[in-house]
């Protein structure tokens, strides 16, 4: 009850950094040895609360806009402590997760519906395999295993006898924004990094020059991936087009799109064409952690063939030969904990309408921002936003817009970043971005700066508040 | 506040097994619509409360003696709970995970320290590659992450070309008792299932017949698995042994040790022999969600070389390039919860000798079921325990002990399993074991029930009780 008491007060009250630390002295402070006598639970629950909350991050603060990993959805906490006190195995169905395991096929079946799969019929489900998706822990499993389907797509039966000739299994994504998750799983899943870039216009792919790479590697890609809001502006591809374009040239291609920032956008009427032609991709990856409050960690997989999951499948008589043992179908995991209760309690509390109107605030929010950005003369918008992300630059003094000082911008914003870290109050995100749209020197790689606009504690003062901020610092910084 | 109530009497009160429910049954109540409109945080938990409780499994019930993954340890269920609220993201250090960084690093050297492995000095920790673990979210992970280890040690850069040749990508493993998991890692990390089984004497590596396999394909074999406790009977293999003989016959062979179930005696005196030579492997997974009550999930890969783990490294300008970012070192992983603050606490709250000894009063509880099952006159035990479980045959009538009638025995056990969970108020677990002690009939495969002594709220008079109940169980069958 206590740690209950401690989690809430945090929530509303811890400040958006951590008390500044050099990582060495926190070394120090905390890496210790194991006490040959132990303190008992509530001693350590109490070092907890003192020693160690003061220098957590707080990503539910309105003044954290780097990122929208709140985890703060009320619904989805409570079920979050509910569902760690049961103990679930999702692993088998009958004696381990009699009930979890229809929760986990409900609110898969829920996210499939909003992105447009066709669902069979309730008194279709007769095995794992009519369900159509996995949860999985996060975005970066969840895009592993879309590149496993990709690989056993492109060369049935590798899971038994191993990879052999890895150029064949090349993928294609868009140079620049493409997530490290999918190179990384092909260095993991052994096909290795054979990572083909398309060149991008407006952080989507260059449509000629997806057609050319296609023609080139034609028989080497298992894979095209496309992404429903990139990881750095959350620009939403042309999906209908790339699917187009690339059922075209190879049919057989496993299209995968990352939707781990766009699936919001899916429950809103007004905002879903933006996601059009995702349905007509193989295998869509979701993060509700990342854009749906749910406390860490939970993403889905979602395969337009349910059968499709049966090619990556596992058997073992200490998994259970039974119908609903999903056991059977998650890679790298055997024990599965019953996180899909966190994000079924939370979009059964909210129902469609309230979960598109989520995404219509953080919409309108972003769109504000932008305003405020190009009103701002010192400020430069690097993209057009889709959903809930703005990254921009501060020009320094005597830079002035499209004169392609692209190392003073840098520099600058560099030391800008570092500034707002020093001072604890604000937190933006930092990292390279292609000038696709030329707004600093076409062609060059810029570092931007990001606010997300998924905190629903986020209001337009905070976002005049944190303009005056950043004019602050930077002036500092002269 | 209504949610950790339920919670704890959920642990408390609930029986060990659901109410029993056709799978279909439980479909059609469970497998719904997503609402139009949300009904609101409330009415969810109350719904979970009311609707879901009532269908789920208590593994924290003394009388659900099949498993121990009671997740019911106090200090571990406080540390969830706030470190569900915090949020931290250990995939970055400075501003994600600034303290929490720091923890994970010293229960992970508590792990190391307990296995024999020797830990850097404090101050020589400058990186995450000075750590030599990593947390998972469970045994299966990490025994992937272990075979990707063996994969690169056999053939360094595999990550980047991709497999090529898979066939000396083989592994050994104990015939028969291998976890399924290392045989799935293989499939998943490309390298395919080449799986060579070594035959067992007493569920240990028959070492004449593990020389004779490194002979005859050797250069072959990335890796060899011994298992401190394998998942049916929890024997120990002889390490030492184990180690030496492979050492001999190839040093370059990445020796892994699967202590899922073993973790606990490496901290009592009086037992941490039995583990000797597990030092001596390259690396190391428990399992403290199976063996420490901690909630799900939890699990650690331990490695004998810390530096050996930058073979599997990730990189990306989406994490920070900072020296203690664990997102650089996570294959699967990318946002990364704060699960190992449950077992920071757990470990704290007991202290060395407390963990010692939980893992002394299970030994003895498993040897007082054993010396219970061999006073019963139709139950025969199939292996002599080494921890904290045992696994037994219960005799039909009109069969006597080595009389080989194994078609009979099983299809007897079966039915009794059968009947057991039908009754619900105690569950075993259920398996094949091949006969290695020749019990039944030497060689044969026999399906065993067993109990783990795990729980600590398990009795002697349980014990007495449950043989009981099996006894009245079996009359009915007749």
């Amino acid at each position: 009850m206590d740690a209950i008491d401690v989690g809430i007060r945090f929530k509303r009250e811890a400040p958006a950094l951590a008390e500044p630390s050099d990582p060495l002295v926190l070394r120090d402070w905390f890496v210790d040895d194991l006490p040959a006598v132990g303190v008992g639970a509530e001693a350590v629950t109490a070092e907890i609360v003192e020693r160690l909350l003061p220098l957590c991050k707080n990503e539910a603060h309105p003044q954290f806009c780097g990122f929208g990993d709140t985890g703060d959805d009320p619904a989805a906490l409570a079920a979050g402590i509910i569902a760690m006190f049961t103990q679930q195995n999702l692993i088998n169905q009958r004696f381990d997760a009699p009930v979890a395991t229809f929760i986990e096929i409900a609110v898969l079946r829920w996210l499939r519906e909003a992105l447009g799969y066709v669902n069979p019929q309730r008194e279709d489900i007769q095995t794992v395999w009519n369900v159509g998706g996995l949860i999985t822990t996060g975005g970066t499993m969840s895009n592993t295993i879309a590149m496993m389907l990709a690989r056993e797509n492109q060369a049935p039966g590798t899971m038994q006898s191993g990879v052999e000739d890895p150029e064949r299994f090349s993928i294609i994504v868009p140079a620049g924004v493409g997530h490290y998750s999918v190179r990384a799983a092909c260095t993991w899943i052994g096909t290795g990094a054979h990572i083909i870039q398309v060149p991008t216009i407006g952080f989507r792919y260059d449509q000629d020059e997806l057609r050319k790479a296609l023609a080139e590697h034609e028989g080497r890609i298992m894979s095209v991936v496309a992404y429903a809001g990139d990881s750095r502006t959350q620009t939403i591809d042309r999906l209908a087009d790339v699917a187009q374009i690339v059922r075209e040239a190879d049919p057989r291609i496993w299209l995968h799109a990352d939707a781990c920032w766009g699936l919001p956008m899916a429950f809103s009427e007004r905002l879903r064409p933006r996601l059009a032609g995702i349905e007509q991709f193989d295998s869509v990856t979701v993060d509700p952690h990342k854009v749906l409050a749910i406390p860490y960690s939970l993403s889905a997989l979602l395969v337009r063939e349910p059968e499709s999951l049966r090619t990556v499948s596992t058997f073992s008589d200490l998994i259970m030969q039974e119908d609903f043992a999903f056991g059977q179908v998650t890679p790298f995991v055997g024990t599965k904990s019953w996180g899909s209760l966190k994000l079924w309690a939370m979009m059964r509390s909210h129902g469609r309408a309230g979960l598109g109107q989520i995404a219509e605030r953080r919409v309108a929010l972003a769109g504000r921002f932008a305003e405020l950005v190009d009103a701002h003369p010192r400020l430069v918008r690097l993209h057009d936003p889709d959903m809930a992300a703005v990254a921009f630059c501060y020009l320094p003094p005597g830079i002035e817009d499209g004169t392609g000082d692209v190392e003073a911008v840098n520099t600058f914003n560099k030391a800008l970043h570092s500034a707002l870290l020093a001072d604890r109050r604000w937190f933006l995100h930092t990292f390279t971005l292609p000038d696709d749209l030329g707004r600093i020197a076409p062609g060059a790689t810029v570092q931007a700066l990001r606010l997300v606009s998924i905190n629903p504690h986020l209001t337009e003062q905070h976002l005049t508040d944190l303009l005056a901020h950043l004019d602050a610092l930077a002036l500092d910084l002269c």
